[in-house]
């Protein structure tokens, strides 16, 4: 092999798309810090730290709380095979592009995903999903998306959860990009399993999926009458490593590193304090909205049901969508997102995230669009 | 919540239990670099760079090679999922604790896995295999780890995958200890998957999974009846996003940083020179082997099929294993491994790997062990 490979530089960014969000450098430092082993007493008193601060950052007291060692995706891959087993069925909200992620992650469980939709870009109608759970007594449970990242509508989590627990399901919420951007409050609105990403409000690295499960999803996953289906997910074998007080077992190696960036990233939302954080989303988002109407972009999301750390708007007719990308990249070193889906080449998606949602970045966004919608 | 969160200081350690290793600080390094998005031009690159490193590092040609975003465990079972479906049969050679895992992953995907049990601390007899083959003329695969790490043995991979090819079975090889440390050749040695982790002898920090898939792989798994049970380790929708030359399609968001970290430790492997990196840990190896046994330690594992990076010793009679682990770390900030499985209690497990793998370390050891059991 003759190739010289060089070690590698990243350019200067500013993350504004769909996450990864820029990283605050105090978690980029925490990230850095020398490799403990995986049962290092020292070790165990962070993961004991991360529980608690996912404990406050979720609002639960739930002891099955904790990250999974891998994105997103597979929080929610945990989630679902956990919880269901073949035969269930599944009452799935879908609005975007994630709900429909969850009927696949159903599917493949050998579960049957009642779908209930709607168009994308408006939240879940409410009145859909009491039609579907009254026509399909049987339903397991309830599955939809808090923040859908695809489209910038924020579902009333509350409201669906309600609803749900008066057909006795069990309510499962993807909480990817909104944990840290706006309220959540898993308790108090009985969500039995949610998961999240480490990558957009809680500005830290990509790589893990926080998860926590009720009490009554616990005796779910202790009554199965099948093994879980992935090893690497299986809650009760994870929770011989993560479990609370006694011996810990070896089950995998946790990606030690990535969870003291975890841990440094949740006591910077600790110290802010949850309200605190949504405010600040709130504002920067009332920021942004007036720079980019004032140039004459359109959000597509209606204001009730907005998320303000993901702005999706238009594309101005006649705009070439992956010239504008690439000008503010290079000339910007500016990341806003791509329309996902259906929405594909029609909106953008400008993400205002944890470290990123800041006075700063609101004002160069609006800058640099500013400048390359008017040549 | 009254409670207040320090940031986390790691206390000092050597590493040289079973994994993590101790990491390079230039891995560190790049492992805090500014994150970037995961369709960055410029992350592409580097994921482009990633893959043929990591064809270097396996010795092969395979197209299907890339890290698993998740540590070792899933992706052993990225391999099980993708290559086998219900009612497939694979005979699975077991000698430790990692055999013992192979079963549950093929077991959890709904096929049949026929056992070829050796000793622990024994590698496995081809003879039995060879019966079980006969025995097994619908095996679909063979499946066995390289280097045991919970035994410290070594399975000669060449001979068991040239047996294998023999009965037209697929070849399976948990590489998570051996890549790096000894000699693996994926495509001298016929494998049609292989796994492997990042913080064994490539010293980097704990969290992906390099995996590879021969042509003859990658047509099973294309010619699947059933959909892969997990979406997250789907090899054709990663590879949307992996794949080679043309679009890349958003699957889930890569382990920016964490990938960052591999380049590093990829680079700096490439630079060493694969040869080189084999003959520096047989060195250390003999090494630690004459300071061991010099007090009195001895080696379970026959010298013929020990693996230098895994050194197993038996605990002399009448030392209490915990309180000697104990008094390393908490005297010496060293980490040794204790035994696993049937071998709890019995071994310590001391590992020589990657950047761990030195003259200082070796030395280290030694002289904490010696003053340790003096007592």
């Amino acid at each position: 092999m003759t190739v010289q490979f060089h070690t590698f530089i990243p350019p200067v960014r500013t993350l504004m798309g769909p996450g990864p969000s820029d990283v605050d450098p105090r978690i980029l430092n925490a990230l850095s810090r020398p490799t403990l082993g995986h049962l290092d007493p020292a070790f165990i008193q962070l993961m004991d730290e991360v529980k608690q601060l996912l404990q406050y950052a979720f609002q639960t007291q739930n002891q099955l709380t904790m990250p999974v060692s891998a994105p997103g995706s597979a929080g929610m891959e945990a989630v679902f095979v956990n919880l269901l087993e073949p035969g269930d069925k599944v009452i799935v909200c879908q609005n975007g592009v994630f709900g429909g992620r969850m009927q696949q992650n159903v599917e493949r469980c050998g579960a049957t995903a009642i779908m209930v939709q709607d168009t994308w870009g408006k939240p879940t109608d409410i009145n859909k999903l009491e039609d579907a759970l009254k026509a399909n007594p049987d339903a397991k449970a309830v599955a939809f998306v808090h923040a859908e990242t695809s489209t910038g509508v924020r579902n009333d989590a509350q409201a669906l959860c309600a609803l749900a627990k008066q057909y006795n399901c069990l309510t499962i919420v993807d909480a990817v990009t909104s944990l840290g951007g706006i309220e959540l409050d898993v308790d108090g609105w009985q969500i039995d399993a949610i998961y999240s990403g480490t990558q957009k409000c809680l500005s830290c690295v990509p790589g893990l999926s926080p998860v926590s499960f009720s009490q009554q999803a616990v005796e779910v996953i202790k009554g199965r009458k099948t093994k879980v289906q992935s090893w690497f997910l299986d809650m009760e074998l994870v929770m011989g490593y993560w479990g609370q007080g006694g011996k810990r077992a070896y089950h995998h190696t946790a990606p030690v590193n990535s969870l003291y960036a975890l841990h440094e990233a949740l006591r910077i939302l600790h110290n802010e304090g949850l309200q605190s954080a949504w405010q600040r989303h709130a504002d920067m988002h009332l920021a942004l909205k007036a720079g980019l109407e004032n140039i004459g972009l359109e959000f597509v999301v209606e204001e009730a049901y907005r998320l303000p750390q993901l702005n999706m708007v238009s594309i101005p007719q006649g705009i070439d969508d992956a010239k504008v990308r690439d000008q503010l990249l290079n000339e910007f070193g500016l990341e806003i997102g791509a329309g996902l889906g259906e929405l594909a080449g029609k909106v953008w998606r400008i993400g205002l995230m944890g470290y990123g949602c800041n006075k700063k970045n609101v004002d160069y966004c609006v800058s640099a669009l500013t400048s390359v919608l008017k040549r």
